[in-house]
């Protein structure tokens, strides 16, 4: 699949974003319309403490049916109480009226602080006009909901006929499992709600739910798809295929802008008993300080690859059946280190993007996970997120 | 319990380290030795990948006396095959020949890089001489097994009229589980192998099965517990809340000296249904990326905490009776965020020692687990440990 050199919107979607005073200037107010009615399908964090946006969407979405998203960030509208539900519920019906919908049909999304409440009166003030301002480029969209990331995330893709755009954001506090960050996914296909709900969750579970910046998982992981059926039916099997492939493209964005990151981490396991053992090993060796450590060091410290798979103590690991390549270099074989050229191993893990594969030997499933390296700069952006 | 201000060894204990060469300059190879034959038991790694010592110990203790025990510091004989074992074997048949004694009465310890042969010629001849060496102070030893410590850790206590002495290492590729670092426990008390097994098994269950430096499982931890018998027989009752105190103890020491450490965190968690649910919420509070930077930052930026308990997606959560506190400090109440004082909690958490507590309101189980700060220092130390 080729994703466009930019980014363009399906048939029928434009967006906007501005600055309604959450953050001193950049933009921190996002929002994305339909023209029409769009099928739609979402998925939502698995913590218990789920933000009241979270709570929100989860009712949205059982209708099926989405005409717009509105989302800000800096604040994330998590442990705020009823207090907090009726806020997420106010930012729905202003953007309702802004569009001339219902508030039934807008998902809400916040980011941010967990535990302060949301300043509803700048967010209403700031949604009304945002319509008059909607225009077709998804970046401006994408830049509405950044927290932390260095750069807005978009990317677009053709299936037949019709086209599909991926808009995130997320960079800290991000091992979605189940869910993931904010995630939008729009497309002018035409399927309903169950089918939708379907490939979206075939889709997420081999991409934003093998990732992992810190294995914390936030408070406000979303994802949802939107199709507004504009450029007619297409073939299910094809547009599954994009969705995953833009699902994975997007994952790697993530991975590559996590805090502090500098290199883009993918660690992949083959030849497991089950695929649930070659997720944890995977998700085992992309979470491993020591190995981020290593990554970030380019230091051919390769032992901490068998600390890393040994670890993972519910899953049958044979030493002798398992081996290990750094960007297809083999550094371990059987259970042993082997004697490798450290000039090029260490030149290995100096690139930008470092593929760590083990093979396990003892069946035939598999598994990728994404990831970063661990930085001095990932200290300390959370040592003070709260106070900057 | 009160410990003793300067750590002494039980009677017929000695100790003593050297430098055989492994490093530049500092103490790299220590040897502990009992006068007479000491009933002993001990926990290794779960780790898939153990390394040689641990393979080789595992046989050792089953005879449940032990005379010695031999470890070196900078290589630890790990992902190291057939000749790793061969060398663990020569390793304790040389220590055994020094104080007169057979091989099956010497445990065997190595820590540090994995995937490395020991050089054994230089342990062989390190080994040579060490007996006339044996003195009386504990932190000699201690000296000896250090790797990226910054300090040696020794502790001593009486228990009726007999003595207990911890000595231990470590402070990076810490998430025990079922084992510990290298950890030794002297005493003079009178107990046999299975009695002390089932105490050795009790206090790390709440002690160093319960520290996390980075969630990452050595192939080297080893906990192993010498009863010699030259103070007769003790009350077994107190021995064991001796030796749980000791080990608890013990476990914040490595805690507070975890690489690149500023902080001892202590994590509890009260009113869980069950003590798995309350173990592992209060691993996932002293794991989380997030709240060890923000203790490192003084950051009160305390959402993290209602994030860190609720992505522990299957144990039960309940939002509306989940509290908080900070060193004592209400800062969550029916899981939202209180109005506290921030520059009270800030002051907190700039404490050397911070407690995080939770109570779920659920049950009366309790857990409390320690673990440290991240820093930079961490992530400097690790990205260079294989080169450096």
């Amino acid at each position: 699949m080729t994703f466009h050199d930019r980014p363009v919107f399906p048939r029928g979607f434009r967006c906007t974003s501005t600055n309604c005073g959450l953050k001193p200037d950049a933009k921190d107010l996002a929002l994305f319309v339909s023209e029409n009615d769009a099928a739609a399908a979402a998925v939502f964090t698995r913590n218990h403490f789920p933000g009241a946006p979270v709570l929100l969407g989860r009712e949205t979405i059982r209708f099926g049916t989405l005409r717009a998203i509105v989302a800000n960030s800096k604040c994330s509208n998590v442990a705020t109480g009823a207090r907090g539900l009726e806020n997420a519920r106010r930012m729905a019906a202003a953007a309702a009226t802004e569009i001339g919908s219902t508030p039934d049909r807008v998902l809400v999304s916040s980011t941010g602080v967990i535990g302060v409440q949301l300043p509803i009166e700048k967010i209403e003030r700031g949604i009304v006009g945002m319509a008059a301002q909607l225009q077709s480029d998804p970046m401006v969209g994408a830049e509405g909901i950044m927290t932390t990331d260095t750069h807005p995330k978009a990317l677009s893709a053709r299936v037949g006929d019709a086209t599909i755009t991926w808009v995130a954001k997320g960079s800290g506090m991000i091992e979605p499992n189940m869910a993931t960050m904010l995630a939008y996914v729009f497309t002018d296909a035409e399927f309903d709600a169950p089918a939708l709900d379907k490939m979206l969750r075939a889709a997420v579970h081999v991409s934003f739910n093998m990732l992992s910046v810190d294995t914390d998982t936030s408070t406000s992981d979303t994802c949802a798809i939107l199709a507004n059926g504009m450029a007619g039916r297409v073939d299910e099997k094809a547009f599954l295929e994009s969705l995953t492939a833009g699902c994975i493209k997007m994952t790697e964005t993530l991975a590559r802008d996590g805090e502090g990151a500098r290199h883009l981490l993918r660690t992949t396991v083959r030849g497991a008993a089950t695929e649930d053992a070659a997720r944890r090993v995977a998700k085992s060796l992309v979470n491993s300080p020591l190995i981020k450590t290593m990554v970030h060091g380019a230091d051919p410290n390769v032992g901490r690859l068998l600390m890393a798979v040994g670890k993972v103590f519910d899953v049958n690991v044979r030493p002798a059946t398992t081996d290990a390549w750094i960007n297809g270099h083999a550094v371990v074989k059987g259970g042993e280190r082997l004697d490798f050229d450290e000039a090029i191993v260490r030149a290995a893990l100096a690139s930008e993007v470092v593929d760590l594969e083990v093979t396990l030997g003892l069946g035939t499933a598999a598994a990728t996970a994404y990831g970063c390296d661990l930085t001095a700069g990932y200290v300390e952006e959370n040592a003070a997120y709260y106070s900057s």
